[in-house]
């Protein structure tokens, strides 16, 4: 068996620090905290540079020491990751963001960035036996974690909101899972998630109830660090929703650079929601170091419909310590912005994505980012996902004879 | 300006061989055959090597020098291109070809291999300073189009059947598009494009009537080759509606092999079609140079509804010299075939993808194919575009109280 050279150690805990054994099936700390995968970074340090991962194939298992996963053979690849970031000359000319960037993870089988966690929660999963996994979503999530259980060969249990995007049902059940809808938010799906995984000793593959999603998702931040050369961006725009994207690129960028690939302050990382779900904006105005529920929750933007996430105080952490913030912007402001970078840039991303850009106009404004700064918003899935957000009248032409 | 370096020096027809100046808008030979785009492959053989590519960005324009662009400044990119290979190792062991894969276009910009040539057909446009441009489409193509024209700044004009998949609509419009639907096949669109392109004077962007799209589709053939490290495999399943991929991979092979960067035989170039529109199968039943039109065709395999290919001829010029064949499938293995596919190997993969999957069980059945052959199924485009294919009955579940 063929090592991957993996430098993970150990988990701990986001929030008391009690550490546990990487080769056995962890779910949350016994404190209901997430549990984070540590890296033996001092001897990786001794082996590793920028040059160790220049040759690889485009994929994110080039960055495989600073994976999880200890053995090739346990790898459930379908090719993801080293996505395009894609200059916005035009819109960041308009707003006054000259050099402003798109990472675009629609460019990823599944067409969400979930496919990133999945493929690596999923190789988790393999690793360490699981023959079946549950979990909650709002359809992009499931649909990846479908595909992939499919893939290796494991069982998917996945309960979604009937809200959730249709296409990502068709998904779940072409990879054959066993797929439920419920009338409700992602919250109550959860609560059935956790009820069936207790009676049935099933994997609890929920976001942050497993340590190993989030490193597929560190993968954006160790993409975006290697893409612009190791020099880092002055801001990072992330549509915020369970928050596991947000923390797993602030994870990636420090361990960069306790690793001493990257140098200098990292970039302020923003967090976007919907003015209908907001809860990190509230907490984040107010300081606080967790998030409230919030009540009766609503946006087009339907990843991002999450009331209350467990790692909401470690996203709020990294927006505080490096110096971002988090905004929200409205279901109109959210439409325009999906019909402005499409028109404008050829980039038709989802609602989510699109936030960003109505987030990044606002900083603009409020004088928040310069005209200087080199910012990257990160799109997290491909507009085609989501027929529904735009309509189109469209005339008939008659058939010549 | 920055030059690319491109070897491109001249337009020939693919029929009588009549050359045209590269540095003016061309569409259709006098002859009305298709034009094709002449390298200077020996100058280039002086300077190109497997090497030259090895260490550049992961999208088709690594393949600069052999693309018709000639200033970078034109290049309009969306990240596209070095899709995965994913091995179907569970598939093919079942099937009885252990060394199967699939190159992956649905890991692409707007999420089918219309991207390829939308991207390199758009650029050279730009180039040759056009301004707005028309096309019919069943779909896919249209999207492309209208999302690079787009970032190009280019009008694009786009007509298709009422029927092509409704997502396809939704990028036409938000990218600016103007988009007409029409009562009928893209036959039928065909002919409004042609009359508007006359009467508008437009430039004909319809399949073959340039001759730069086909550039973008070769990429295929010159990733497939490099990411085999240069050695090629047995046969390449191909979708086969207007035929532009397969004429453009093995354009891709032919040049390769004058540039002596691969050797040997090329791979038999298989055309896959649907029994309810196998235009060129017919054709290649009865050995003849050309196909006739394919009466009353229909499909749920969208994209390879074409009863009657501008470029016909050249298809099957490439499936004869290569020992290749034609080989149609019922829609009801189609839909089977995207369902294995799924659930065993986590693809998911649009219906024309899945029509090669069981073109190949059939020829190993026949004994075309043998056992140690590595053969490469080429998905053109993803599952997701298509929630109509598949239909779901998905059980509810209550929420807890």
């Amino acid at each position: 068996m063929s090592k991957t050279g993996s430098f993970a150690i150990e988990l701990y805990c986001s929030k008391c620090g009690k550490t546990y054994a990487l080769n056995e099936i962890h779910q949350l700390c016994e404190c209901g905290a997430p549990l984070l995968v540590r890296y033996d970074l001092e001897s990786a340090k001794a082996v590793l540079s920028a040059d160790t991962f220049r040759n690889r194939p485009a994929n994110l298992w080039r960055y495989k020491e600073l994976l999880p996963v200890a053995d090739d053979e346990n790898i459930v690849s379908l090719g993801e990751g080293m996505t395009p970031i894609l200059p916005l000359s035009k819109l960041g000319r308009k707003i006054g963001l000259p050099d402003l960037y798109m990472k675009d993870e629609g460019v990823i089988p599944t067409g969400t960035f979930k496919a990133r966690g999945a493929s690596v929660g999923v190789s988790r999963a393999k690793e360490l036996g699981v023959k079946k996994l549950a979990m909650p979503t709002n359809g992009n999530a499931g649909a990846a974690w479908s595909i992939y259980s499919a893939r290796a060969g494991i069982k998917a249990e996945i309960i979604m909101p009937e809200d959730a995007p249709k296409i990502t049902r068709n998904e779940c059940a072409a990879a054959g899972a066993e797929l439920y809808l419920v009338r409700g938010l992602i919250s109550d799906c959860g609560k059935i998630v956790a009820k069936h995984v207790k009676e049935n000793g099933l994997y609890d593959a929920s976001t942050l109830k497993e340590p190993y999603r989030i490193e597929g998702k560190k993968t954006m931040g160790l993409e975006i660090a290697e893409q612009f050369d190791w020099k880092l961006p002055d801001a990072i725009f992330y549509p915020t929703g369970g928050g596991v994207g947000i923390i797993g690129i602030y994870k990636a960028l420090r361990e960069l650079k306790e690793l001493g690939i990257i140098e200098g302050k990292l970039p302020k990382l923003i967090s976007v929601q919907a003015k209908g779900c907001a809860p990190i904006v509230r907490a984040f105005e107010k300081r606080k170091e967790a998030s409230e529920f919030f009540e009766d929750s609503q946006t087009i933007a339907f990843g991002i419909n999450v009331p209350k996430a467990l790692g909401d105080f470690i996203v709020l952490k990294a927006l505080y310590e490096t110096g971002g913030t988090a905004v929200s912007v409205s279901d109109e402001e959210i439409i325009e912005a999906v019909k402005e970078l499409a028109a404008n840039e050829g980039t038709f991303v989802c609602p989510e994505g699109a936030a960003n850009f109505a987030a990044a106009e606002k900083l603009v404004k409020s004088g928040f980012l310069k005209e200087t700064d080199r910012v990257v918003l990160l799109n997290t899935g491909a507009g085609i996902k989501y027929p529904d957000t735009l309509t189109a009248e469209v005339p008939y032409l008659e058939k010549m004879v």
